[in-house]
């Protein structure tokens, strides 16, 4: 086992109904809020007037900063920051799904300084203090309600970037899968698919845990029994909740420990079709991994035999590969470009950006000619 | 799935080494600190001159109070509270296992008061702030480094019984497995027996959620995997280190996610024995937990076949039940009355304190016949 640190204070709310106590919660922080959100699925789904009465009646003063896209945009969190900076707003109330709640994880410490955000996934900056930051979770896909990640797209600069600081955890996350019986059966799978994709990026990272692995495999197993049921039955309670909660543990920092960090290669690959073609994230994901792990079969084989004997108990790299690819296609999430409307003649633009922004993990280092077997297994 | 609230935030600092780091954490509390620890095995093992001299170059002011017992009592947390609040200490470090920390939390909440620390525990009065705890732990067992309980005995009143609060959770743990390394097999082996008792009172708690039951049975296939290979090798770093995390995982409120709560009568059961006859608190749970299994054999015959198919792969009650008396006694802990020196002539005493303390569990009660039955079980 590696040495690891292992600290989380978010305080996570969960189940119907928790979102009633969310004023009194708020309130001990201040009184004046900035509420970010997206692009107005919360007005839709009828949430945000519900929400608004809320704050109302408790007495805040509420600044708002909606339309942060799906794949957020440092452009969005420079824009909110000036804004809260201006308002000298207490607090930071996010409502959405990873999109928004990265961003006002960013916003949290683009408020207290003078400078763009980007200048902190470029290190040219360094956070010293945050606004708090209380979440509302709407999509159960990213982990972030639970932990200290963001991921940042810059159009300028052509580059989709994860950042990580102990600042910007949020203080409390509600999560009330109540609140996801709106979400698509497409975004619903690609939730599903991106908790997965999270549990086998710190599976396939550097050392050796034996109890992270019973952990990474408890939740795979756990959206294996729970996924299908959810995209038939996307009303279901118990099926909601099972898929959050098992969102919220596959990237909270738990499946790491013990770890000297996962591989996020796969990650690094999906973001550039996000960037180049607005790919939904998860759906990024669940194309690139199997061909990742085809492209990988010899160096990480006994790495992925084990991984499907203790989740579809299948025998062998080809049968787990296979699993997976069918598991995802079951579920209604992608496992090809042509699936996305990505044909081959875009082959060589993704190419030219993996290899541009060194689109790598941290174990597993692809060579051109594994771009290239990747593509075309993902044709 | 119920409702739940999951808060943690302890930081675990884990691995060989950590404690290099431990001064430059505490002086940020201050430099005047309160050393608890335990009847002196830190001292035989050499850990003890090692960590004053480290104190002392980093120049803490450092005020003692050793010889906290393993069935701690209040007695000594209320002397050492006294003496922490006449020195006007800034920080604790707890030195120990179980009783030590559990003694510092609750010395920790009674440094601010003027009251015995048993009011807490008879709810007569409510903590309000506590002394900044910092905890090193030198025994794996009951996961408190990483969690909001402490237990302590009070002979005056014949009780022994667990207390909770948000204020109590250490601020930093630091686990080095080598610390461990000086504990002889048979606490190692109540260690191993406490931390899967914490697993099934959990397990056999209300409320249904798939994945805490996926991470219980995590635990304990990690604790199978690797607690005998740890009995027979007590210097084994990988041997010590994954039952060092499967122990903190076992209670620091991750597997009670999503359920309302453990059933916690085996603890209750267990509780009585120490307290009469100071029997090891984990041996006092492999003695126990299997007779439990046999009383409640029809009321939760289902989740014991459950539990056995997930872990020792047996098939219904009758094995699941054997399998654990047998993975038990192959590591060393006792499952019967007799190996701890308790004959059938002390059974009406244990049965009049259990009757008197109402040793039960949330979930499932114990009649008189079935506590006749517990002991007959046990003999």
């Amino acid at each position: 086992m590696e040495n690891f640190t292992y600290y989380n204070p978010t305080a996570l709310h969960f189940g119907k109904g928790v979102l009633d106590k969310m004023p009194g919660i708020i309130s001990k922080y201040g009184k004046k809020l900035l509420l970010v959100y997206g692009k107005g699925s919360i007005k839709s789904n009828g949430y945000y007037d519900k929400l608004m009465q809320q704050l109302e009646e408790a007495g805040f003063q509420v600044v708002e900063y909606g339309g942060i896209k799906s794949n957020p945009l440092v452009e969005d969190v420079d824009a909110a920051a000036a804004l809260g900076r201006s308002e000298n707003v207490d607090v930071i109330l996010a409502v959405g799904g990873g999109s928004v709640i990265d961003s006002a994880k960013i916003i949290s410490i683009t408020i207290p300084v003078q400078h763009s955000a980007w200048d902190f996934y470029t290190y040219r900056a360094k956070p010293k203090s945050a606004v708090p930051l209380i979440a509302v979770l709407t999509l159960a896909a990213t982990g972030t309600e639970m932990n200290p990640f963001a991921v940042l797209q810059n159009e300028k600069t052509g580059r989709k970037d994860g950042y990580s600081s102990e600042l910007i955890f949020p203080k409390h996350s509600f999560l009330d899968p109540e609140l996801t019986y709106s979400v698509p059966a497409s975004y619903t799978a690609y939730g599903i698919a991106d908790l997965i994709a999270h549990c086998l990026e710190n599976y396939f990272g550097k050392g050796e845990c034996t109890l992270s692995d019973r952990f990474i495999f408890s939740i795979i197993n756990d959206a294996i029994e729970w996924g299908p049921r959810l995209v038939k039955n996307l009303h279901g309670y118990e099926e909601r909740a099972a898929i959050m909660y098992d969102a919220t543990m596959a990237l909270n920092l738990l499946t790491a420990n013990g770890k000297s960090g996962g591989d996020w290669g796969v990650h690094s690959l999906g973001h550039i079709l996000s960037l180049l073609f607005d790919v939904p994230h998860g759906a990024s994901l669940s194309i690139i991994f199997p061909a990742w792990m085809k492209v990988f079969r010899d160096q990480a084989g006994d790495r992925i035999a084990f991984l499907g004997k203790n989740t579809f108990g299948t025998n062998g790299v080809q049968e787990t590969i296979e699993a997976f690819e069918t598991f995802f296609r079951g579920i209604g999430t992608p496992t090809r470009l042509s699936d996305v409307n990505i044909n081959s003649d875009k082959h060589e633009a993704i190419l030219a950006q993996w290899i541009r922004n060194k689109a790598e993990g941290s174990c597993y280092k692809p060579t051109h000619d594994d771009y290239r077997q990747l593509l075309s297994n993902m044709e």
